[in-house]
């Protein structure tokens, strides 16, 4: 009888691999199979996460899953890739879906969810989000008493609205509507601002000027929006623009 | 000459002890005296996650922080409680505060950093927030593509506005409010619904129906609100109301 196969998704937090939860750590260390989304940005991080933590006979495999407009061929990938999982899991095999951050917030792996065969015995183990670790390097409280929290991957027409009905906001992927945000800001000089980019990283930079959305910014980036921001100007580095 | 005391504030998710991450496990390992909010709900479950990981000689001290409606009782009491940390920190002694979940949401020591002398060295350690466990052990994504999230602890006139322009709402502390969010959802249907008590504990409870709501609700309540909820029913079991 081949033993059943199970697949985790795990959430690996930001960078660090000290963020690991003990969950994370244990089920890497049991993986037969490590899944990885193939991005030229994403990919090399989470293996730098992992490595120290695998069992010396796990095989690592990216899987593609390309940002095309056309939504068919995003489904279709999604499926393809389910297939993939789902062989692994017939082999009675120990499958692991790493997702930097957490699997559940904006994540290919909710994706691939949808896709399997609700027989398979799937684990997902929660992660550090990349806001939350920037909060603590920051000693930033993103919320006291009653405040409330937006985190947002986008710029439309909703967010407005949505940035005056809140007291924080998390900007996420800013690379890719940094224009939006800067002409918004710019606008809107009661809100404070803070960015940092490849957070825990050695080449982490923090930004309080608005004026470094002028530019394209780095792929990890990530802002904080407040009616007031206190930096420890003394321990942390702030980059001029 | 003395040793420079060091301030760890540590988060230590929402509950199972597997959800602490390796470097809130080395600092508690290292810390003399481990500081922990008193409060009926909170304390036994913090120390319940970390019990394993300190050293015998660690000392646990409960810290009061009342909950008086007089701001002036609340401010003196985050000051005194900075006072007794930073006579720790002067001795020399490895200091740890405790946060379930994450150190900058919705935690009392992100006041008590305030009255801390900025001269200290401290470091923050960012944990896993209840909700991102949930939606793990739900299978619930919180956030697809360019979707947005907004994290709420209390139920005020700008409420309406943040959830018609967010995806998914996630209300923490809902046993504060759970009358006002059961006359709000009762009254827009066009929002699914689901509720997790004493998430992780062996008492957890989920609900999908906001009934239970007119009954008030255990101290540990999460509720999640999205257009579409889709849960697993064949592997999690929902609580008849």
């Amino acid at each position: 009888m081949i033993k059943q196969g199970k697949l985790y998704g795990i959430g690996i937090g930001p960078g660090d691999p000290e963020l690991l939860t003990i969950k994370a750590v244990k089920a890497l260390g049991k993986a037969d199979v490590i899944y990885v989304p193939k991005s030229k940005e994403q990919t090399s991080t989470a293996l730098h996460i992992v490595k120290e933590y695998l069992s010396k006979d796990a095989v690592i495999e990216p899987l593609e899953f390309p940002m095309a407009r056309d939504l068919q061929i995003r489904l279709s990938s999604r499926k393809h890739n389910a297939e993939i999982i789902t062989k692994e899991l017939e082999k009675g095999k120990t499958v692991v879906f790493l997702t930097l951050g957490d699997p559940m917030l904006y994540s290919t792996y909710s994706y691939v969810l949808e896709y399997l065969d609700a027989k398979y015995d799937v684990e997902t183990i929660p992660g550090i989000y990349s806001f939350s670790a920037i909060s603590s390097l920051l000693s930033l409280p993103l919320c006291k008493g009653d405040e409330k929290l937006s985190v947002i991957s986008s710029f439309d027409e909703h967010t407005p609205q949505l940035i005056r009905h809140t007291d924080t906001i998390v900007f996420m992927k800013v690379s890719a509507y940094y224009k939006q945000l800067y002409n918004f800001l710019k606008e809107h000089t009661e809100y404070q601002f803070v960015m940092i980019t490849d957070a825990g990283k050695s080449e982490q930079k923090i930004y309080n000027s608005i004026e470094v959305l002028q530019d394209k910014v780095p792929y990890f980036s990530t802002v904080i929006v407040q009616k007031q921001i206190v930096l420890n100007t003394k321990k942390l580095k702030i980059c001029q623009v």
